[in-house]
């Protein structure tokens, strides 16, 4: 291992007595706001005494990690101003929006987009009243938030989101508060090691700072509970050269913030700048990292109602909780605010003083208005090739097999080579095995750990690869979605079965999507997440059961229709076709659906762009009604699903010859819905002309039946719907249903096949 | 930070010559078999020269982690007869079970289990043929195997696991091998700190065995590809005195790992003595671990058509693969089975040679024996307390507000006093916010970190803990899963809007529980999982939108009826009779869902009890229709949904006095499907006669209104179901219906209420 090459800090002074007062106000400053915004709802600058009718009549909020995090922001500005740096920073611990918000307020750039919270008495008022209240200001970094990429409602991503922000962005610093709660969580304590994908050359930089204040929400924390040398051990052992920030006594902490600061963004500055020399010479660098321990509720109360406050986990979120009704912590809460002196900090207005506001940076440099956290200002579209080109030529249809991912991999070989700074590839070690590894001709996968000379064979390890492979799926939709927050683009493909494993963070993005897209005109859209999900399920036997979970369009369903959206193409030149448009869209999460097995190929190219336009459409090649009222119809969503159904049509055109069927294909999943549910529904008039109003539909699904029924169950044929899909084995003592109604009517025996997985030995 | 107290392994050779000799020749049936039963469907031992007929028609199953793993079970198996160690093995390498089947089947064990496939020549082709066969034994160490408790088919959750089976099992070793593919997984690279929270006295041990045999499917790995030094500095910055074996030559390695599992063990048991000898001083262990660094694929083909395969990702999977077709790589299979010199190893009958059989542990001592993984074996039930004691007595329904989950705790708190060694209750630093703090009677939160006196203010920690509190998910549900796979019972109780964060394993535990429940007789019944979701997302705005998902239900039930049972409560004594009946249970995942807030109570301890043993019910008591048909009959499931419904009733009994109302409570979500689906599912006829077979029923769900749907769809009276639930806003600039039917001949006003999150500011 690299010895320290930077050694130990010096302890020192870089900041003049002035400098240090004025930073120490601006700390006050922002102090004061966060503790105001929880609880006031008059008497903002507390010109007056503090009554118990100033006090807001819910108190919500989280005050443990605000000062600290505004510390950083602080120390950040000076920085920022001096050296004209481009910062944005991350907000790890749950519940930071007082800091983040105080910040942006006062660096002026909040008041710039809502114009209505001025910098100035009035326009305080309207922020501490909006703060946490429904409907208004979040209390965690919402989308509401300038600056912000990073919610932290779920932790665990400040890192990961962090390292997506600062890939392909070289001048781009991103400080991320990394809160030591959420240190604990598995997303977090992995992410660390996205330092091994970082090139210093053409990246920028992420400055993780591990705000060490010492407790969750009732207990202490892990890693402030172990020994400094264990701490200190594991920083090095993640690959960094950590400086430690510890205390709280404000001036010399001050001091040791500024120099340690200064000295990381110094380390920053020298790596790149020799890795942008040496282009050819690159090693993986041990950037730097912050530990900050300083205490939760830092500056607050050190004592309420005989229980410890400050340093102790019961400042996490509202430590004097009745000052309304309890005259003696009334003026513990006023003694609180008046120690920031709140008199000195804004003028006669209630306006930050000029001589402060000079502290914080000008324009964009502005942490708040940095525009990469509003990703979108700064997209550029992607230079698609014409799918066309790509496109999977056959004779006819159903009589050749091609894998629809490797053809896709063709397209995406060049939308990488056209993109080189503004596309990644992500898959979780699966690329090759998804048969996306065509994509290796236009790029490796990238890589800053050690290679060996045998990594050549078979997809090349470089600094430079724009296919960003790790064995955790949590990093890389983590890295994915910072990417795209910041206005760059992507494809994630992962196995089906294991694409539950980011549930929980397709769910949060997508609420972040909904916020940003529905509330906030100054949010510009941003790219889409698109998710491939291939090795798909029906084909994972031989990986067995563990492999096989097809939900996910469950969860998918359940999130607001503005910004889902879901694909089955049947074939490959469908998935072109649906991939092409998916790169084009913006603030959607997009799931295409979509194996990686040798399949049959149905549409020729042009074809397959018009019938995935239409998102559903009936195939007359396959169908034998001539375009009549059929006597069935047979329905088909998923590659897997289509093959079968069409066999079936074969099977069914041999043994009932006049039986007169139309085929239907699926390609838009929400077609299925009502117009009125869902932009991309149809309308019952076209449902209907498509499924009849009264004749049996046979419908072969690739998940869950019963996701379609939820679909359509308010449709006017739905009772005469059957549905088969996936099911998991029942009881072996219950009759396995597929998931559809009853057979009533029918003209045909009944056709039972199970298709769940049989894991009964032979 | 300690010294490395226990310094370093001098150099030494603990195997004799001959002991050596025969360990090894033990590991080379191992990896015979390994490659036997992924390639073989005749000739098992090799007797003939090798055909392409012998060859299986499908190649599938893993090489790369066998040889690795087999290494380290024999060496366990020299130290477990030597000493008579109780060790279970758990498998966290993806694909292991070439392995663990191996060793499972040479000690004796996997035949006693599976008699056909004997421990002879034919049943040796039996366990070939079996092997990655659909239906048949699975390639990932699935619940067929003997010795399982993990299958890793989906990685990450090896060390939780682990350290489950460990809590309260002092004699236990648990020998965990962490893949260093999962190790790049956000749950693995959490859960080292999981010696945080094992009591070297009460608890067993956990041994991880990184297996840093440097590849995943198609890369390296990150931790095999930094240097030593950072490596051992990550495992001691996890709190572990770490050991390296290295190398690939056998005799030194053999010599090398007898030496360093040794001195582990020696380790752990020093460790365990001091601690059970002076309990009143313990402090928190370096627990020693072993990093092997050996070739994946180790023994294997060193190069296949002039490709790298041994100590390469080429031996992922199956590195020959077209022995069948192509002459000269047949001849590579042959020469590389046999340099394991199969006629040394089986007798003519192809039993294992007596001297060989004399290496393993007898009876229970036998890893695939040992009865903690087969964990209901040891099952001991609960002593419950009678809920009856901690019924919340009032005087009349709906008239006071008490918290359901405080109450709970009360209950919960004379579980653990009289459970002290097999219960143990989960969250993730939200048990006290969850209003479950009233244990805190019982038992402190588990610790091992450092302490302050200040953590005595509140919820006190220490090292006997039963209370488990770390922010990770992940950890605290795999250390449930190790916990009742070993036969202990537990709560796990978290916010609603979190628990997607364990979807995925979720899903893996359920595939478990089916398929051990269903088709293998030899494993007994272990103690269910049970999730407390609480915090509910209706009593979330304070913490905004992104604490607001109660989709889990959905992802709940796709999973197999025969493991998933969902309760909603609507009171505090319903909630007691509910989890008492949960605690009570065997092999499901229990999902409850209650709240935390105050909610008003309706049901005495008695009528609870009744209700929640039916599962659904008519409350007369709420009801107008007088026992006859109603008009309307109003459901409601969940507690604030329920007491919606309830406030509903009361305005309609103010203004519509003669209508005859139903009011219809649903504890067991189950009962809503139909009998042949769902084990708790109502007939029809039942169904039909609480329902109504043909009037407007109006449904109040706390989830997604689709999933009242999705299980009544098929009912008589579907077309009449209106549900009301939770549902994400859509565009703003899309009508927002409430997921329920289009209201037909309704007997009053259109009703519409938006019951999503207003997010609008006001």
């Amino acid at each position: 291992m690299n010895d320290d090459v930077q050694g130990t800090i010096p302890a020192g002074t870089p900041l003049s007595t002035e400098l240090l007062a004025d930073m120490h106000a601006y700390w006050r400053a922002c102090n004061y706001l966060s503790v105001g915004m929880i609880y006031l709802r008059a008497n903002p600058l507390l010109r007056e005494p503090l009554q118990a009718e100033h006090i807001k009549r819910r108190l919500l909020g989280h005050c443990g990690s605000d000062p600290g995090q505004s510390f950083v922001w602080v120390h950040l500005n000076w920085l920022i101003k001096r050296d004209d740096l481009n910062v944005m920073f991350v907000s790890g611990p749950g519940h930071g929006a007082p800091a983040t918000l105080s910040n942006a307020y006062l660096e002026g750039h909040y008041s710039e987009i809502y114009p209505d919270r001025s910098a100035d008495e009035r326009g305080m008022l309207k922020l501490f009243r909006a703060f946490s209240s429904p409907g208004r200001i979040g209390s965690h970094c919402t989308p509401e938030t300038p600056g912000s990429i990073h919610e932290g409602g779920e932790l665990g991503y400040s890192l990961s989101h962090s390292f997506g922000a600062a890939f392909d962005n070289p001048d781009l610093i991103v400080a991320t508060m990394v809160g030591d709660g959420e240190a604990e969580t598995g997303p977090l304590a992995t992410s660390w090691h996205s330092n091994k994908f970082l090139n210093p050359a053409t990246d920028g930089a992420v400055l993780p700072i591990l705000h060490l204040n010492g407790y969750k929400i009732a207990n202490p924390t892990i890693l402030a509970r172990i020994p400094h040398d264990e701490l200190e051990a594991l920083m090095k052992g993640y690959g960094y050269a950590p400086h430690f920030v510890e205390g709280d006594e404000p001036e010399a902490m001050h001091q040791r913030m500024a120099a340690v600061l200064e000295r990381c963004i110094a380390d920053i500055r020298a790596i790149q700048t020799h890795a942008r020399a040496h282009p050819d010479d690159i090693e993986r660098p041990r950037w730097p990292m912050i530990v900050l321990r300083s205490p939760k509720g830092w500056t607050g109360p050190k004592e309420v109602d005989g229980h410890k406050v400050e340093n102790f986990w019961r400042s996490h979120q509202v430590p004097i909780a009745d000052p309304a009704t309890n005259r003696k912590n009334l003026a513990v809460l006023e003694q609180w605010m008046r120690s920031y002196k709140p008199e000195e900090l804004f003028d006669e207005n209630g306006t930050l003083i000029e001589k402060l506001r000079a502290l914080a940076p000008d324009g964009t440099r502005r942490i708040s208005a940095n525009p990469h956290a509003n990703g979108g200002v700064l997209r550029q579209s992607l230079d698609l090739p014409d799918i066309r080109e790509y496109a999977f030529e056959f004779r006819h249809a159903a009589s050749e097999y091609q894998s629809p991912t490797a053809v896709l991999a063709t397209f995406l070989r060049d939308v990488i080579r056209r993109n080189m700074t503004r596309f990644r590839l992500f898959g979780p070690d699966e690329t090759a095995s998804n048969k996306l590894d065509g994509v290796y001709e236009a790029s490796d996968k990238r890589w800053l750990a050690e290679t060996l000379p045998e990594d050549a064979d078979g997809g090349a390890l470089s600094i430079d690869g724009r296919v960003m492979e790790m064995l955790s799926e949590h990093t890389l939709e983590g890295w994915f979605e910072g990417y795209v927050l910041t206005g760059r683009h992507g494809l994630f493909a992962t196995y089906e079965a294991f694409v539950h494993v980011i549930d929980s963070m397709f769910n949060q993005h997508t609420k972040w999507l909904e916020k940003a897209k529905n509330e906030l005109d100054w949010r510009q859209p941003v790219p889409s997440i698109n998710l491939l999900i291939t090795s798909l399920v029906w084909r994972q036997d031989h990986n067995g059961f563990t492999h096989q979970d097809p939900g996910f369009l469950d969860v998918v369903t359940n999130k607001s229709p503005g910004v889902v959206r879901i694909y089955l193409p049947p074939d490959a030149n469908c998935l072109l076709s649906v991939a092409d448009h998916c790169l084009r869209t913006h603030d959607y999460v997009n799931v295409i659906v979509a194996d990686k097995q040798p399949h049959l190929q149905y549409l020729s190219m042009q074809d397959a762009i018009v019938h995935c336009a239409k998102g559903i459409g009936i195939w007359d090649w396959a169908s034998t009604d001539q375009g009549h009222e059929p006597d069935v119809v047979i329905a088909s969503a998923g590659d897997i699903a289509t093959m079968e159904a069409l066999a079936a049509v074969e099977i069914l055109k041999q043994h009932c010859a006049d039986l007169k069927i139309r085929f239907v294909n699926v390609v838009d999943l929400f077609r299925l819905m009502p117009d009125t549910d869902h932009p991309h529904g149809l309308s019952d008039r076209d449902f209907d002309s498509i499924f009849t109003r009264d004749k049996p539909v046979i419908f072969n699904f690739h998940s869950y039946p019963s996701l379609v029924h939820k679909l359509t169950y308010n449709r006017t044929n739905h009772a005469n719907m059957h549905v088969h899909g996936y099911r998991e084995r029942g009881n072996i003592n219950t009759p396995v249903r597929t998931g559809d109604h009853q057979w009533r009517g029918s003209l045909f025996a009944r056709h039972r096949r199970d298709r769940s997985r049989s894991a009964h030995p032979q």
